[in-house]
């Protein structure tokens, strides 16, 4: 059993109905719009309410950060790389709030040794407002996907379609083989990342804050980008740079440069445009 | 007087001399090589240093983060809006580490309400990163430049320089007589960021994490830009968003579009391409 907290990440566990949802818990006080508006919604799928003291919910999710709503979850059942690439990633794509931001070409994140929770939290959130297909996280070496991560992630963890895998270089190894592309993040990368196309299947690898990429990692990858650092710092946050990927790729699908006579043919896949 | 602590941090105080470095505290143990060479460009810079245990620099930095170096500096001065429209920006510029991400045009950041001293932290980092020009902090209800901003901005909150105001609408008046262009982020506000031109001089403003800006600076706006969102969360972090819209805005300043035959006259400016 796993303990959610906070508004978000509750609203966003009832509404996706994803995870097995044992109960929800909401502070006694009346007169709060947002609580009520929550308790509205667990009606509406048939999820039972219990009101408790906040002293309570604090316990039960060891912070007073709760906002005065805590669910209690089953364990997440996390999908595999098979799941994450087959053709029809129905549950996450119907819904989503706008058609301009569909793309035929997918976007997979991987994560190699992410451990600090906030940095995961951001991502996952990230990753939900870029409109990526699927996230991978190693089972070791990796943050869980804890009540932390939901509500840092502002309930996106409770969507985001998530493949766990025990070993990375594997994972990636049959995402090649499925003829997606395997793209480091790396200091000493190059081309720069908006010198790339990213109108093909890739999956963006992100490695650990200052030591970066395991070398095996990054043996894998097919490509090794890089930010641009234009001051003194030589390098990012991890969910900044993600984020800042992520959002040139859809940028890139979704807006394509206007004025450029369109070309006959499709755009060839791995081509780093090399200014 | 006040305290920095962590390698990079203090290493960038060191780097940069813009602050009156008073002495450099040092653990005693040796063979450790980064605080030697710390030690080293101690030396160079005619910085003194002492040797202390590591008792003490934890109760000088009020936390054992400090990674062995602490650095005792006199109080920040801040720059003024005058002094960040001066047409010779030198002190940041001139050393940057490559030509090409320079820009004619001038970007700046102003913060309107960031409480949460990791953002701040984070979004000085970016900003670093991005090459921008100037970043604009309110005196009030923005999280002071403590020891916990530099070291989350990795030594950057050194090099980047800032302006302090007592009231930001007065601040972003000044900027548009100047004729820098003041653009907001704002979830509801409309075109999204990857169409709007930004080579032209700009000051994105960033509001609060939740209730976003506050009404009479989102009123000072000439546009208010908004980052789509592809999956069910409506915002990203605001330190991820900002810098998200930092890197668009240097991407199009560096990496015109290929194979886009150049205009004969330069780019209008305020122009929302609106696809």
């Amino acid at each position: 059993m796993e303990v959610l907290y906070g508004l978000h990440p509750v609203e966003e566990a009832v509404r996706s109905g994803a995870r097995r949802l044992d109960c929800v818990l909401l502070a006694r006080e009346r007169g709060d719009a947002r609580l009520e508006r929550l308790a509205g919604l667990c009606r509406d799928a048939d999820v039972r309410v219990t009101l408790e003291s906040r002293d309570q919910l604090t316990r039960l999710a060891h912070t007073d950060a709760h906002q005065g709503a805590v669910a209690l979850v089953r364990e997440r059942a996390f999908l595999t790389i098979e799941d994450l690439l087959a053709p029809q990633p129905i549950p996450n794509k119907i819904e989503r709030n706008s058609e301009e931001t569909q793309s035929q070409h997918r976007f997979f994140l991987a994560l190699d040794g992410i451990e600090d929770p906030h940095n995961l939290g951001a991502l996952l959130r990230s990753a939900d407002g870029a409109g990526v297909d699927g996230v991978i996280l190693p089972e070791r070496r990796t943050a869980p996907v804890s009540a932390t991560v939901a509500k840092t992630s502002a309930g996106a963890s409770e969507h985001v379609r998530i493949a766990r895998v025990t070993n990375l270089v594997r994972a990636l190894e049959q995402m090649k083989q499925a003829n997606v592309w395997v793209l480091g993040l790396d200091e000493r990368g190059a081309p720069d990342y908006m010198d790339f196309d990213f109108r093909t299947d890739c999956v963006l690898v992100l490695g650990r804050e200052g030591a970066g990429l395991h070398d095996l990692v990054k043996k894998t990858c097919d490509h090794l980008l890089r930010i641009p650092m234009a001051g003194r710092v030589s390098s990012l946050n991890v969910s900044v740079a993600g984020a800042v990927v992520m959002y040139e790729a859809l940028r890139q699908r979704t807006h394509p440069a206007p004025a450029v006579p369109k070309p006959a043919a499709p755009p060839k896949p791995r081509k780093g445009l090399g200014s």
